[in-house]
């Protein structure tokens, strides 16, 4: 089927706006589009609403930066957390990866991403300035480092250590049940809960680097 | 990844959304829709914009009801195209199909679905009355039934036949180059191209039938 040129520039415009999505061909676009052409119009404009509506008013909670409806999200306001641990995961799929496994009950800190020089992310792009400041405000046990084991997770975890460890917390690392080059959010729940549970002093790690 | 509780509504909404879609699983939705969070708010805003703006102002061309900007579709607006032939097809993206092999240069008809009892859809619910008020206003030599070879587009060209029948028009089929059970928009190029070229006579198809 020659889908170079479709007979309205509606419908263009719509499949171009669809197949901007990862993943999602010419093809498949246009059968999803002509797919919503068949809707009803309060389901079509429900659908695009959705997302302006998410992009637009979707909030950052104010002290782990994971995504929330309020300025606190359910997990910093949720008063039976463990407050004194703080989990730092790369972003909220790895909020929500860890959430999943019911294994963990402290809080987070999402990073924004890692340090990754080929992509020009340093740390002054992601949320270590925070992070620092939540560890000095006191009341922290623990700092539970969970990024994934890929050459910038383990750079932005050393970072993470070598900024944290003149505070008096436990900076400890998901045990090494997560194998090496894997992606934290492709693991499996049993593999990721039984990490997070055997997490090790981070000087079981980097101690031969200092 | 446990994705039964997001951390947000608004993403919740969003995610239901996109995974309303065709083979848009939830896990899907929400890597689609967590690209969408990380675009910036312009190129979000066209995005949902575009299938609101395509549902609530493409038209239908009122001559064969093909999906169109304007009141009459470029096809029946072109004066090159043979408008004493009229290929009858299911619906827009068989239009697209057959365009796409270049072998055809009549006009169209569509449907806009066939008749299938179970899924209740009856001839009522076609565009057969808009097609016969063609056929009845004259110039129309030829109409070329351009149904998917299922038992459902069987019954459609055998009603269609019935119904016109009675004109003075050749009524011809897709050369029978198109399997039987095959649907129509996933028929490659040549074959289609050829059928088009090497339609036959109705009534070496439903002759004995009769």
């Amino acid at each position: 089927m020659d889908i170079q040129s479709l007979p309205s520039r509606l419908l263009e415009n719509a499949v171009q706006e669809m197949s901007s999505l990862p993943g999602v061909g010419r093809k498949t676009a246009l059968r999803l589009v002509l797919h919503l052409l068949k809707q009803p119009r309060e389901h079509v404009e429900r659908f695009g609403a959705s997302f302006i509506t998410l992009r637009n008013e979707v909030k950052r909670c104010r002290v782990c930066s994971n995504i929330s409806d309020e300025d606190t999200c359910s997990v910093c306001a949720n008063p039976r957390r463990d407050h004194s641990a703080i989990c730092v995961v790369e972003n909220i799929k790895d909020v929500m990866s860890i959430e999943g496994t019911g294994q963990y009950s402290g809080v987070y800190h999402v990073l924004g991403g890692i340090i990754s020089p080929i992509d020009g992310v340093g740390p002054s792009d992601l949320t270590f300035e925070e992070l620092t400041a939540r560890v000095a405000a006191g009341g922290v046990r623990e700092v539970i480092v969970a990024l994934s084991t890929t050459m910038e997770g383990e750079t932005t975890a050393y970072y993470l250590y070598k900024k944290l460890h003149g505070y008096p917390v436990l900076i400890s690392a998901l045990a090494r049940g997560v194998g090496f080059g894997d992606e934290l959010e492709y693991t499996d729940e049993i593999t990721l809960g039984r990490s997070i549970k055997n997490r090790t002093p981070f000087e079981n790690i980097f101690g031969s680097k200092q």
